[in-house]
């Protein structure tokens, strides 16, 4: 499945169907029915992961997720995610910057935000709205964003060279499903909250989005540091999609238990003796 | 079954059975069938409390845990704050302080770790090591620790004034089953990485342990920021009255979904002309 969600040089985002399931012929329940199977080996990697991290290893995982508004990243957080033990996980969520972040460098708050070593990172929203924000709202062309494409590069080329393993999402709604799903939160009152007027500002700059990602998923695409477009339309599909991309990331790491760095017996003679 | 578990001035931790279940007859399956009838409204209060953060409010929520080593500190946050959405959690862990900790008050990395306004705080020790430490490794006298309970419970009470609600809990584990939990850790490789030799030599000082931890209960108890003693030689109902004690502060906060600070039919035009 990864494989189709990959991007690829030439990616024409309006040609991915947001309701499709790519590399996935089996289905809703045959989707839940493997992520349920898989999760003692999702908790268990990620528990080996913390624990090479609590005995002095390095490697980490940084997940970030891109999208629209509506498009389903706080369910995928909340259902992927959560699924993993929440001691092991960090997750920061990036809005507009303030001002004291304003007087740095753009990557400034976000390095603030990795996770220690051992650790999931997740970034809700991440530096590429660097990006996207200065491409659709204030119309700054590729020209003038190349610096910063290229600090981005260089900094994720930096994190996979310290073994962070990085994976970016882009979560990819239809515009009619994005419709749906306000028009939800604007029928219930416990959703209100999650309703912002502003959405749909960028709503009406659907195309200018779609044109905005498409240019920056190819321009900061890397195998050290992929991304992956999952169709988003269907919940089911983009929380099973990013459940395996996560899964093969820690797979990657091929990690083992540690090895105890004390004297196993000597101790269990010391503790019988205590 | 919190009136049970809440320090009252003559605490005395040796007469607490750490096997024992206060305010609790009903036994183990009905406890966790309790807590599964209950995720769903304690997801919703979590929800709430994060909405209203969202929207402005600054209620948030700041569980405390103590424990000695193996009580089942992991446990609980992994099974009861591993319940709500990860993204209404911070969770911080304190061990020995840093150099850069060291030069500042004792309170500096505490407050710098407490949770946004809307979200739920654990915190994994806390600013207690500050008065278990040197009670028991240092042999620094009550007298000598006084500033430092005087600091502690101002911080408290300021908190509790902000809108902060705040419980605290020590896991009151017995010495033979530290022993138990201590030996599986050494028996099985993939549980080698949670064991420390340094365990054993707070394991050579469990008395002072549990008289400082009795003398530190009394004097930091507060109503506004209330200690409970949750035995805890059963992981179930640690796990329980952890989970009962965070459901009350959340219900205690009383909130509902928070009224939408825009024109809902307004917004409603707005979106279907979009």
């Amino acid at each position: 499945m990864l494989d189709e969600l990959r991007v690829r040089p030439g990616l024409d985002l309006a040609r991915i169907d947001p309701h499709s399931t790519p590399g996935w012929t089996d289905g809703r329940a045959a989707a839940e029915q493997t992520m349920h199977d898989q999760l003692d080996e999702l908790s268990e990697l990620q528990e080996k992961l913390f624990a090479h991290g609590r005995q002095g290893g390095t490697r980490r995982v940084l997940l970030v997720l891109q999208a629209m508004d509506t498009a389903g990243k706080g369910g995928v957080v909340r259902h992927v995610v959560g699924a993993v033990d929440p001691q092991g996980v960090r997750i920061a969520s990036f809005g507009a910057p303030t001002p004291e972040e304003l007087e740095h460098d753009f990557l400034w708050r976000i390095r603030a935000q990795l996770p220690q070593a051992g650790k999931i990172g997740v970034f809700d929203r991440s530096h590429y709205e660097d990006l996207l924000v200065p491409a659709v709202r204030q119309g700054r062309s590729e020209d003038e964003l190349a610096d910063r494409v290229t600090a981005i590069r260089d900094f994720e080329a930096e994190l996979a060279a310290e073994g962070t393993v990085v994976r970016k999402v882009m979560l990819h709604i239809s515009r009619d499903e994005q419709k749906e799903r306000l028009r939800k939160r604007l029928e219930r009152a416990d959703k209100h909250w999650k309703y912002n007027p502003h959405d749909l500002e960028d709503r009406a700059r659907w195309d200018r989005f779609q044109a905005a990602y498409r240019w920056m998923l190819q321009a900061t695409d890397a195998d050290e540091a992929p991304w992956y477009v999952v169709p988003a339309d269907r919940k089911w599909f983009a929380r099973f999609a990013v459940h395996t991309i996560l899964l093969e990331a820690l797979r990657g790491l091929d990690l083992d238990w540690p090895e105890a760095d004390f004297d196993v017996e000597a101790e269990k003679r010391r503790l019988e003796a205590s």
